[in-house]
């Protein structure tokens, strides 16, 4: 169900509402306990659900503009009286007030229902780096349901929530958007509130949104992204720049794309910028040099001092307690000095710039989401080599300080989604909506398959 | 003279203006030759400065805003066919081309007469750190002339140019307007491209403008502040907030100033505030708390690892040739880690945040210049601790990305000047100058006493 359908639901009969939502709340938590939601780490108790729901039945639901919608959190963002793991149960505490965000969202009449599964303290883009079960594409007990926002991405394909929220530093918020046929929407820096966020790269991270539709990620923005005075990466949204034309689109890809033998995705790609083709849409090739420097420095350069950062107590007391491919990572960070830092920040400015400069001639560029679409296993076998290739349309973004919408593109031959970013400068969020939404028609952005409460297979 | 009075000269006689411009040069070689200049490094040759005036004179004088008007340049910034030394004659290097900011003011007519002294490297706010002769305020030669940019304040203070440019990272664009009764411009960062200038914290650094009154200051940042697409710190600028009431000005001032002792400053600064309050001005005292946090970051935090990053290879290969104290300082950088730099911006971050809104309420702040004018001797003995002392007031603006402009404020008992400084967020750059015209009630802003051409003594 969209944000629309929930609203009818709740306008046309809300005590039916009420009661469906806590009879799927209860199923689902039976469905927990039997080990079969690698989705969810914590849902909501019954009663605890049952009276947010009264106290929501309180309210006209014409006053709301997200009255009764269930959303996830992924368990990195706080949510009062829930336990916040970042995907490690040994770190886990319970916050007694809502992260930002989370505030606005039930202000707004939104209801959290759980917390998610997530690479461990967002290192990942994959999906497998966690100790509670591995989730997997809805579309394919074999494949990754992508990362680090694993569990976000699931339950909004498996229709459990109508939106969730993730995080996006390196492409956590759009990776699992690809993998799992959703909107997934990285806005711009400082948009969104990251008090109460566990942090990755702080003056990187992002809370992202997942939605089956471009409008209701937008809706959703429209609430979460409130300037708040007590976050210090917070920024004053800048007035939307929306204006391009419809029948002139100027679109940028990058000139030979890199596919790393996936050739299911690339096919994808070909017959989607085909079906673009066909309605006139066309794309202008640039050169991704500046950006594939940029993306490096994302975890081969200082910035993971910015993770060591966030964990260095918890890393020095509890090593053990830390996902190996994650704790390694995450120690990577000590060998850089202030002095690395620095340079890396100066190559950072100039390239960014030159990345600003490139795309200022268009209305957006165009890229796969991901370029590969591996299997847990194949993903489990080399963690580090695939977590990298999934990456190489992600990792930039966030340190050229640009906005990024991913949605829904096609389904491949082989029957699994494929997914498209668009990407602009700061402040374009508006814009890239608008784009998403003339590319696909609309009609694409709503699923073309439900799978409103399938139940997802556990591995690993 | 002013910017006016030397376009006034080349207007009515330009033969007559360029007969003076010349043989004042010749006089100033043979003075530095003589070594009695200690505020210039080179001067512009006889032969090449006539060429440039006789290429000028085919212009009209009517079509440049900056026509014939002579200006100096701290020596480590680029003038294409000067030697930039930054203080250090074995770091010098003769460029090919010109700074940006140099190249904007030379389209606009200025003629830049030669390279000024500075503390080595721009590191440090007194004038003493320099290898070549220490120059002294203009009105006192026991007297500091502060730094770094101690020859460019001391050029303009003499009369022997309009204006000149500095740079200011911790106040070095302040300190010396201060203590040579000048207006020093700091502009919002990324208003003058830093392209062409040897950085000292690459991230913080703004080149500064010295002028006789605010006018002439606003004249050149109006031909300086272009926006340059090479510089990657470069920031459009954002429009001009000029809006405060005359008649109800609400400036702040930090509670419980702190003087060090320097009886005269206190008095001079007590003296300017009751002519003020006679005049219906007041001052709202805020707490300093978060300023004075931020400022230390600056040389006790990972900062200082920028000054190394810009040095590195040649404070490996040629140590010795540094200042001792710059060396110090520079070599300081290597002691913090990547995790300390990013804990350290947090710090910043949050301290920006809380500065920038204590400040959001007033239409500017005003402090002293700095607190101590010490002499050239005081300062030899604890060159650390009265450098920091200078800096109270200067430290934390481009920390917290600030616009600043030193003006004069009134004369001390001792017949010393004192200036006062004018602080706001971030392109506020016109609204101080307007309000610093309305404290000084224009005139005191046209320096009291003339100090045209007069003869510098060598102290040092």
């Amino acid at each position: 169900l969209t944000i629309a359908g929930w609203l009818d639901r709740w306008k046309t009969n809300p005590q039916a509402a009420a009661r469906d939502l806590l009879d799927r709340q209860q199923k689902r938590i039976a469905k927990c306990a039997a080990g079969k939601t690698p989705q969810w780490i914590h849902l909501v108790a019954l009663d605890v659900l049952e009276a947010q729901i009264n106290e929501l039945l309180k309210t006209d639901a014409n006053d709301l503009p997200l009255y009764g919608v269930p959303f996830a959190v992924k368990d990195n963002i706080d949510v009062a009286g829930m336990p916040t793991t970042a995907g490690c149960p040994e770190y886990a505490y319970t916050p007694d007030s809502d992260a930002f965000v989370i505030a606005k969202l039930k202000k707004a009449g939104a209801i959290c229902i759980g917390k998610t599964n997530l690479d461990q303290f967002a290192t990942g883009l994959n999906g497998t780096r966690t100790p509670y079960s591995i989730p997997h594409s809805v579309f394919s007990e074999a494949h990754i349901s992508g990362g680090s926002s694993s569990g976000s991405a699931v339950a909004v394909a498996l229709g459990e929530v109508a939106f969730s929220l993730g995080t996006d530093t390196a492409g956590s918020g759009r990776v699992p958007a690809g993998c799992n046929q959703l909107v997934g929407l990285k806005p711009s820096k400082g948009y969104i509130s990251t008090n109460g966020l566990i942090p990755a790269c702080r003056t990187l991270d992002c809370i992202s949104i997942f939605a089956h539709t471009v409008d209701d990620a937008q809706n959703v923005l429209a609430v979460a992204g409130v300037y708040d005075p007590e976050d210090p990466y917070a920024r004053q949204a800048q007035p939307a720049v929306t204006s391009f034309s419809s029948t002139n689109l100027k679109l940028a890809t990058f000139s030979n794309l890199s596919w790393f033998g996936d050739t299911q995705q690339q096919a994808a790609w070909n017959a989607y910028v085909a079906q673009l083709a066909a309605r006139g849409i066309t794309l202008t090739e640039i050169d991704p040099t500046p950006f594939f420097a940029l993306a490096p420095l994302l975890y081969n350069g200082p910035w993971v001092a910015e993770r060591l950062a966030a964990l260095s107590e918890f890393v020095a007391e509890q090593p053990e307690a830390i996902h190996p491919v994650v704790r390694e990572i995450v120690l990577s960070g000590k060998k850089f000095s202030a002095v690395d830092t620095f340079n890396a920040e100066y190559q950072r400015a100039d390239l960014a710039r030159k990345i600003q400069q490139a795309l200022s001639e268009f209305d957006a560029l165009m890229v796969p989401t991901a370029p590969i679409f591996p299997t847990i296993e194949a993903l489990l076998a080399e963690p580090i080599k695939l977590n990298s290739e999934l990456g190489t349309y992600t990792n930039f973004v966030n340190l050229a300080d640009l906005s990024a919408l991913a949605v829904p593109a096609c389904l491949r031959d082989d029957g699994l989604p494929f997914g498209i970013t668009l990407i602009a400068e700061a402040w374009a969020d508006a814009r890239l909506a608008a784009i998403a939404k003339q590319l696909n028609q609309e009609q694409a952005t709503i699923p073309p398959l439900r799978h409103d409460e399938i139940e997802l297979a556990v591995v690993g």
